[in-house]
């Protein structure tokens, strides 16, 4: 089949906030096949930035927009859309935002391709098997040591048995104060479900003040510790690492490409690898930095805060790779999260897990009803020629 | 003083092409404080691209544009440059084009600096001294050995005591074809100036047939082969490293980020980085990544093909450093290289050696004159407000 269309929709909430809560707005992708066939994906990052990508001018053969590389192309195998992920990629080489915008795109290709051979992405990816993850809630620390047990206690109620708390007032106290909100955490929870901790990057490159948390927040049975430094200190994340601390480490939400990745596990020696395929390119690049996890003894995770079509895709990514076994499942309260699929996406079974859909391709569609809502109408002129409009969903 | 207006110019040439010439277009940054004073800067990649973060609408606390985070603004001394530089990172940390799109703004921001404070920019970054490079001339082969003999010749005519040859046919036939461009190029300079080989990423991630050309072409002096295998592949870059070539490797031109630049030079392993100001988000950064090239011992050398905005920005950076001796000087028609500063940028002197001006800021001006004659128009509305339109000049 042949990409037909390329449609990008803008949606957002009436009101965006300076919370650090990335379900506020989305860059929805669908394409289509000249055989009627529709794939959908969701690219994370500046919608605006995205939608440059597809319809920038040329600046010289580097930077060439993602529409002229893309459209009128055919696909009818994985190595279709791994072709076509590479050339979008050369083509617009010297463009920087081009791994963020490729990201929808490149999943709604897999969406496209999943229906059209009447398989879900899995298998296209060469997994058998869809094993199920279990899903953590990714929640704030409350204000205080008694708040945080509250949420804990909510979350333990709510039916999880993994919850990740983050980060102020983290770090802004002391080390007591520190170790008084891992221990409310854990006490809220109870013992056997998993605790994740995210410092949000509060330690900066300061890899002895992290070393001192991980002792002491040891005894609480915390799975990992998560972006305790600046993503671009891989250097301190070693020398983190060699001191062995006694909890594992954790990060990767901010590789933006695959080398970004490699460099985490194999010079920052970091224990869990956080990857978003909204980001990072595309289930295309997700993929294969999770086959170098296995190869390298890291355990992947899948990093993500917008609608459950990117729940789906960061799913089927490592549905197929049994030891992997956490789950990051966005459980905020924006109507873009759950409300951009029909039927409502991924769900957590009676067990508590989560797992791949069987469907054909990602297994969810978007709810164009949503999209219709929350639309914002954007207009792209250069020299009097409109080189985007926000299209008709 | 205060950042009163920030004012973007997108310009092109009225036809652009695929060549691989970045000088077709570019993004021109004006800074204009509450004092009257100027600071003019650059940025590589994407304009409509760029332009968009300094508009684009927030996402969330991660997401704010470069406007935002820029204007009303203080700034009287370098560490009010490098907070700056800071804080536009951290409002805008999820979005993926921020350096391309700072970068211009930077300069820009160091220019004004120097021009308030009556010094050079590279006294501002704590040079006493500015130390003459050796321009090199940056070409592409011949078709043939022959043709690209007759370029040579007439590089060492124009007066040039260096010079770079650049990708297609190398790599596309043998080994032997490889070499006889090589010894042609060489043939035409004459024994005595420098040649540099840019290999354009021919050999992707096989280090072994870049090993086989550096043990052939080192008969030819050849200073260094650049950029032979792609940028993710750092570690080919450590395996061929590691079998002792008798060249040495320059890269970087890539690295739009300083743990970019970090990763090549300590886990790659090159011998040369080549940093683009107008693309590693300016001149902060790229001092940045040059003192810790002194540290490693790695020779830093820039990368520019734009305008003489870039390329004194460019030298400024590395001018107090007297053992960083080589300078890329774009040598191409396009009127947007040297037609965008008045007079016209930066000289090569009698003895065929480039310097950082004396002058207050970058020591040169923009062309308005020339902002204007190839001023693209353009317009970006959301909802119906205009987010962005051309200013006057």
């Amino acid at each position: 089949m042949k990409i037909e269309a390329i449609d990008l929709f803008y949606i957002a909430l009436p009101e965006v906030t300076r919370a650090a809560d990335s379900s506020q707005d989305s860059l929805v992708v669908r394409v289509t096949a000249d055989n009627g066939l529709i794939g959908w994906g969701e690219s994370d990052g500046s919608p605006l930035g995205n939608i440059s990508a597809f319809v920038m001018p040329m600046s010289h053969g580097n930077i060439i927009n993602l529409n002229e590389s893309l459209l009128g192309e055919t696909i009818d195998s994985p190595e279709d859309v791994v072709r076509l992920r590479a050339k979008a990629g050369r083509y617009a080489l010297d463009l920087q935002q081009v791994d963020h915008a490729v990201s929808g795109v490149d999943v709604a290709l897999w969406d496209l391709l999943g229906k059209y051979l009447g398989e879900p992405v899995y298998r296209l990816l060469g997994y058998e098997t869809s094993y199920p993850k279990l899903p953590y809630s990714s929640v704030l620390f409350g204000e205080t040591p008694a708040e945080t047990q509250r949420i804990a206690e909510r979350i333990r109620s709510d039916g999880y048995n993994a919850a990740k708390f983050g980060w102020s007032p983290m770090g802004e106290g002391t080390l007591e104060d520190d170790v008084a909100l891992i221990a409310a955490a854990r006490e809220g929870l109870g013992a056997g479900p998993k605790l994740m901790i995210d410092a949000g990057v509060i330690w900066g490159s300061d890899d002895g003040a992290v070393f001192e948390r991980t002792e002491r927040f040891a005894e609480f049975d915390v799975t990992w510790l998560e972006e305790p430094l600046l993503p671009d200190e891989v250097d301190a994340y070693r020398r983190l690492k060699d001191r062995r601390p006694s909890i594992a480490i954790a990060a990767g939400e901010g590789c933006d490409f695959y080398r970004a990745a490699e460099d985490l596990m194999v010079n920052g020696g970091v224990d869990y690898l956080q990857i978003d395929v909204a980001r990072i390119g595309g289930i295309t690049i997700a993929d294969r930095v999770c086959r170098r996890a296995q190869e390298l003894g890291v355990t992947y995770v899948n990093h993500n805060y917008k609608s459950h079509l990117t729940v789906a895709a960061s799913i089927h990514i490592f549905a197929g790779v049994e030891e992997f076994k956490l789950f990051e499942y966005p459980d905020g309260v924006s109507p873009l999260i759950r409300g951009l699929t029909a039927p409502t996406g991924i769900f957590v079974n009676s067990d508590g897990m989560v797992q791949a859909s069987d469907a054909p391709g990602l297994g969810v569609e978007a709810n164009v009803d949503t999209i219709r809502q929350y639309l914002r109408q954007v207009r792209i002129e250069v020299d009097g020629k409109v080189l985007y409009e926000t299209p008709v969903v």
